[in-house]
């Protein structure tokens, strides 16, 4: 077998490597590096400043938890806005529902979205869908000067580090509250509470500053560093925890399921002690 | 910082590595080969044949998820068995049950039990109990003449590989039945469903054959592959996801808690999936 391998450096002492067969392309965005590699362990994988984004093999499970955990916790998610995601795999997910009608979909990096229409198509199949609009902005910028308000904001960003640290930031959450209406929710991929506990309770304490009702979920994601990956929703009404949604969808999928929704809210104890400090 | 590295291979296509300060120990048993390290990610660390198997900082998520959830699942867990488990870890976690009256533990390597007792004090501290009763000798032919009854038994093996490949088999789990009184469990740890699926799905199968009750849970350990890590139960007349014990151990715990006990048995649906087959 080919001894290529794509090295992963989580932290100062913990990098994983997969190996691969092909690196399909490279190359320097204004943004980022972005490079598209063929792993043996997951198949085809996006790789953007070194880090994996998502891979052909396992990018349900965190595009499933990050779209339906909110749009089954909220009771009508009609008009959505997705921060980042220009992979198109909330995308993917939102449009299964039937009470969506408009999505803006805000991605810094046009060529991300490109490279996964390209490289990703089982990822990025829904950008043609109707009730979908792409922005290629900022999304700090664009929710300051917001043409609609929403029921429902997905932030998914990569991690906190370069030009993302902004969106994990308090005034980020303070715009992101403006635009969302009496009733709205939005949920943030929050970090690994194991690697990166700093980050994961810093999102936490940002999100009370301005939401009332602030939950964790969790799930571990293999292509991610080890241990449970987390999700933060701050909402305005609602308990996410609880499936609103008259009609939510749990078929046809491969991770969520109605009795994981719940689930996947009760944490471990060492997770509640991060965020009761 | 120092760059000496230990390198764990799970599978042909992924590796992780973890920066050591020190080799402390470093041997060779009739068994097996066994290490101590210093990492800097998780402190301490046991080795054996290349794979870790419990580090100081985070030992506590898999001794109190293949503990608790049985002995708290159980109405009265007062005679159990360890098979494996030389560390103690599991061992420890038994004892803080005011149920327990016997605890035989049946470890084949007694090298594993007096290198945890010299390196890992917090781990093996419960060794002195005087419900304890500890035996070195293979588990697979302590069972075909047991001395008594018991009403749980947890095999904290390591994996299917080498000596340990015969506790997933159909013929230890028909002797693990025939040692259990007629309402008694058993818990074994039974690998990665993500990176072992195989090896997941057999042991789910070869429990099936001959338990009635038989149920999956899950735990996401960081220092093991990433993803969730599974745990298997097969029990002849109570629902181990309900908490069937009076007096519950929930306090001082790190990672367990009640509500953690329903959410673990809820799988994702590729989990499921595997153990439909």
């Amino acid at each position: 077998m080919q001894d290529y391998w794509f090295y992963e450096k989580h932290t100062e002492g913990y990098e994983v490597r997969w190996r691969i067969t092909e690196i399909l392309h490279q190359e320097a965005t204004p943004y980022q590096k972005l490079a598209v590699i063929e792993t043996v362990e997951w198949g085809r994988a996006l790789i953007l400043d070194g880090v994996l984004q998502i891979a052909d093999k396992d990018e349900y499970i965190y595009h499933e938890m990050i779209t339906h955990v909110t749009m089954n916790g909220h009771p009508h998610p009609q008009d959505m806005l997705i921060i980042g995601g220009g992979d198109g795999g909330a995308l993917r997910e939102a449009v299964k529902h039937p009470d969506l009608r408009h999505l803006d979909l805000v991605e810094i990096d046009r060529r991300v979205a490109e490279i996964s229409q390209q490289y990703f198509p089982r990822v990025s199949c829904a950008f043609a869908d109707p009730r979908v609009n792409v922005h290629f902005a900022d999304g700090f910028d664009y929710i300051k000067a917001p043409v609609r308000q929403y029921d429902l904001v997905i932030v998914d960003s990569s991690d906190p580090v370069g030009p993302s640290i902004k969106l994990f930031s308090e005034e980020f959450y303070r715009d992101l509250h403006q635009i969302l209406r009496p009733d709205g929710m939005v949920v943030v991929q929050s970090e690994s509470p194991v690697f990166y506990a700093d980050q994961f309770a810093a999102c936490h304490a940002n999100l009370r500053q301005v939401f009332p009702i602030v939950e964790v979920y969790l799930a571990p994601i293999a292509t991610y560093v080890s241990g449970p990956w987390s999700f933060t929703i701050g909402s305005k009404r609602y308990d996410p925890r609880t499936i609103n949604n008259e009609q939510p969808v749990t078929t046809g999928l491969q991770y969520y399921t109605e009795e994981l929704h719940r689930a996947a809210f009760c944490l471990p104890g060492f997770v509640r002690e991060l965020i009761l400090k």
